[in-house]
């Protein structure tokens, strides 16, 4: 690896840009150089304009960069970019990157653009051969940049779950969580409705899972993905933890292993990342657990320092095929760690 | 209604035990005049011997009565009996309870005897009908008294709303929980345990809902009870409530309703309890919320003073028929609450 | 009592305007007759206005109301109104109360005019007596309403167990708080901040209880309150609680009573509420625990149906001369509880 | 540094056992080379005997370890051992730590053995001369080995800043503690117990810090501890929060530095620990946060792994002097992470 890549962070202030300040920070081939948020923070120092909500202090390398506005003539402006992470919420998302993506590689966290005919969505574990539709959004937009995406948070744990069992036909899937307060970012939930308390609706979460996982989990052929044949059915709960999206997942398989078998695909499911032994990638993908009683959210959270996805209580299903629990790191795995991974990919594969 | 019925509860000092006194005091029909416990208990005043955790005040008229040990003969020298609730933990309960049933009625919170094919195991508003099976009972083991049983708390919520949608003849069920603390007794979770924290276990739960579902819907032929011809799933787990499980509930109809006709199903869902209007049954036994993020426990656990069960989110499925969402107070609804509302059923059919 | 007063609520959508409107359902005194808020609701029914956050069900009789905006041309508009309580944010409650209060009587919850000269700051049971300055404040402001204010949430409870300790001459008072989330309005504190935390710090809370107690506790002479000759400090902090306020309070006293003389003080506390027997007043102000471990916000929040200040562990101090416990249901007898009560001895005394 | 001493940990399997566990791992002076636990576990692997309840998983190192009993006999028999850590519970700690003294060097976080008059009770930053003790213990007991002991995890933090401000005369301090569950141990306090609530009572903990505090900062003279000066009084509270107890303090000091010159001297407080560079030591023993609403147990806990005391909002007190917040990791600074740092500092002074 010569030279660093510099990379600019658009949503610098808000949690997700704070995850991936704090994943990027003392990372081999990225460095931060820009940092980019709303009007408000703009022209000050970035230890003045964010209030910083990670345990782990704000890196010193990052304290004196001045913010700028988020557009793409502040950007230039700054200096040489060679990647820019989106952490912009999803509603102002849209635009914004397509600008950036005139110039730029955009790799985003906002669910703007991720079922885009072309536009990948990329688990780097999963489906790393869809970056392939780079090419074919840069010719059909007439960009020098692009944009790749990743996926919901609690979409991505699922489908690395579901791509280990693809090699016994996955039909069908049910799917119930219970999400972590920090998938809903800063301020969120307000205390006051989620104390002694389960909120049983995500805006928009069962929708994102039941379609982006088949895209991921899809074929690319011909330029375009060909989604999964899987029904996929969510129901989504936010409960009283701070990070770690727990799922019970209920799956349909055409073949029937039994459960070591399938204990197998899962422990020895691996990709491009553990292959090419990327910085940010786990050892394992996934982790099972024998414990009764694991995964659990502030237990296991952190295994694989986020990035591992861990299941437990692999058992027969009397209805579907199997059942199981999967927990992952909502804002490591889940956000700011799947854009770094899949920026780690794009270095390798000589995208960026 | 001419006198009040006397009353023993046992295990009067746990958690479920404090719970009868709770809805006892001023039950216009029953009068609690036994209270029994362990050893550690026995010969003290109840006010003395209990540690009381209900957020209301400990009922006056039980406060000087002197604790007695749990067994039969110790109860009996009390005094006139008509009727004993048993609040003991199910690994004791059996052997204790059939003691009792030798000379009383016992209506049991435990689940030694649920699944015993002479025991009725009963929600009034479900299968009132299969309280026949006490006769049956009796004459097999040549009681005076006889054991009736309440379902597990997680259970009953589950077949309250499967009940309405018997109408649409309901083939499976996948349901995964998010249940309450109070569940496990006292001292029962460790709040290390469960602080930032789901627990995706807990013992048995799982088939007690599969199992006990199926008896409770089942048809009562020639003194025996043909199981329901359904298949259930369950995925049980702990989160940081203190009363009311949620369950995420899917369900495959062989009609296929509009959710409409669902609603209607639910709405109009009304059981002898209404009928007979007992003094501890809910007015509505199903509420439907419309709003999209109910139910919620917090909010909606005390519904019916805690008897009803909270429907909401009522959906189409892909890969089910519907999906839904309920919610009941575990600790009335589904536990004293479910036994006091059996026993004012016993009263008006003439069992007690 | 004649007719029932006419009563409008400002701020009607916020959480103080929802348990107001709570504690007013079936008043025998007043009737909730207009709802004031802000622009976005006006216009709306209030059951369309507003997303009702108490776990009670909202009364019927306000359902169909119509939200007006929060000035006075509008809410003279509605109708006849004998009172307005005002349950504005401190922040916008200044110019609008005085505007209010030129034609109608103003009980107010919110902070602005606390402090001023003219304006009374009650607590029913502690310094009814201060009522006198409405007519002070009516003749400097030519007004035919008034202004008359509730204390702070976490200065109400202090003050009602200073009062009860007067006798023994109080001199200097250090308290430390754990106050609850609701003492934050919604959506108040974020669920982020407060998981598994503390936050040491409520903005502007330790000198409220620093100053306010002592006009409270004050001596009112020649239409001017002499503030009592007290120190109190306070260090306060938010906890991980729903509602009801602890205060740990460390009391100097020149007169040193032993610990008996100190509950009788306490038990035997009562005032004009009590002997007004005012719908709203509690039997007893204060009710003083004996065991270890209490008062608990869950277990004794709702004492006096919300309305007692619950106080125990009260022991010697070995610098200052006693140290206790109390707690109170900060949004009841912290807040709309406070205004009714000031109310309803406002009609009693023949200011309404 | 030539061999590494071999260490026994009493109470293995417990929580405090657990944390020297933790601590141990890759330490460059002590080697873990016993586990003692209870009858239940021994015989068993440690792996096996112990349901490990850290975040980080366990030393690979301690697996196979095989338990043994906790008594001499049994722990001599396994081989060398140059040093005992005590983690057990302080109801049975004393004559066990007795007869291990007669042999071994015990460093014990047990109460057992605080207060008497030959034994040191320890802060290495705070009271190292206090070892000097150990001789006078060892010619008054004959014993070869010696009991050390750490002081209460309340005490600990209070302590430090306390030694800081010993140049301006410490009089008089009060200080109420909100404290962490891990504070009482596993299972320790029930979720019932503590959700949406606050339990004023910690038993034993106020004497403790009352009585300890006087101890530590006590001077040695002729072979004994003259307690400080100084009058403590405290109110403890338990609070919903895994980790980390606040605590706000009061302190009235005989001069009267202005607020700079009190962060001055928290600022640079550094003791033996610091200039020896021991392992554990953190870099600051008290770290100053000059944001308005800090500490927090969350964000600041692991401050200086743990050892770090973290204080915040320095402010002038209207009754005592000074008034300010503290906060420290009770189960590493106030619990495992101080026996290690005492046996640290036995080591580079000869004892060990």
């Amino acid at each position: 690896m010569p030279l660093k890549r510099k990379v600019a962070i658009l949503g610098a202030t808000g949690t997700v840009g704070q995850r991936f300040i704090h994943l990027l920070d003392g990372h081999p081939w990225f460095e931060v150089s820009v940092l980019a948020a709303s009007e408000r923070s703009a022209g000050k120092k970035y230890s003045e304009a964010c209030k910083w909500r990670m345990e782990n202090p704000m890196p010193e390398a990052v304290k004196d960069i001045t913010v700028v506005k988020t557009n793409l003539k502040e950007v230039k402006q700054v200096g040489d970019v060679d990647l820019v992470f989106s952490a912009l919420p999803g509603s102002v998302a849209g635009p914004i990157e397509e600008e950036f993506a005139i110039k730029y590689p955009v790799v985003s966290k906002a669910s703007a653009h991720r079922m885009s005919r072309d536009v990948p969505l990329i688990i780097p574990e999963v489906n790393p051969d869809h970056l392939q539709l780079i090419e074919v959004q840069r010719k059909m937009r007439g960009w020098n940049g692009f944009i790749s995406t990743d996926p919901n948070c609690s979409t991505i744990q699922l489908a690395i779950t579901l791509k280990a069992l693809m090699k016994f036909r996955v039909k069908r899937v049910i799917v119930s969580t219970m999400q972590a307060l920090s998938g809903a970012g800063y301020p969120g939930v307000p205390s006051l409705d989620i104390i002694d308390n389960v909120i049983p609706y995500i805006s928009r979460e069962e929708e994102k899972m039941e379609s982006e996982t088949l895209k991921i989990l899809g074929t690319l052929r011909n330029g375009e993905i060909q989604p999964a044949n899987i029904t996929i059915s969510a129901s989504c709960h936010r409960v009283h933890v701070k990070d770690g999206h727990m799922e019970a997942v209920f799956a349909e398989l055409e073949e029937k292993p039994d459960i070591d078998d399938v204990k197998k695909a899962f422990r020895e499911f691996s990709g491009e990342p553990q292959r090419l032994k990327l910085p940010t990638a786990p050892e394992k993908p996934i982790i099972v657990k024998e414990e009764k009683d694991r995964p659990q959210p502030r237990l296991d959270r952190n295994a694989g320092r986020g990035m591992s996805v861990v299941v437990g209580r692999i058992r027969e299903d009397p209805i579907m095929t199997i059942k199981y629990l999967c927990l992952g790191h909502n804002t490591i795995r889940g956000a700011a760690g799947a854009g770094v991974l899949s920026a780690e990919l794009m270095v390798k594969k000589g995208i960026l």
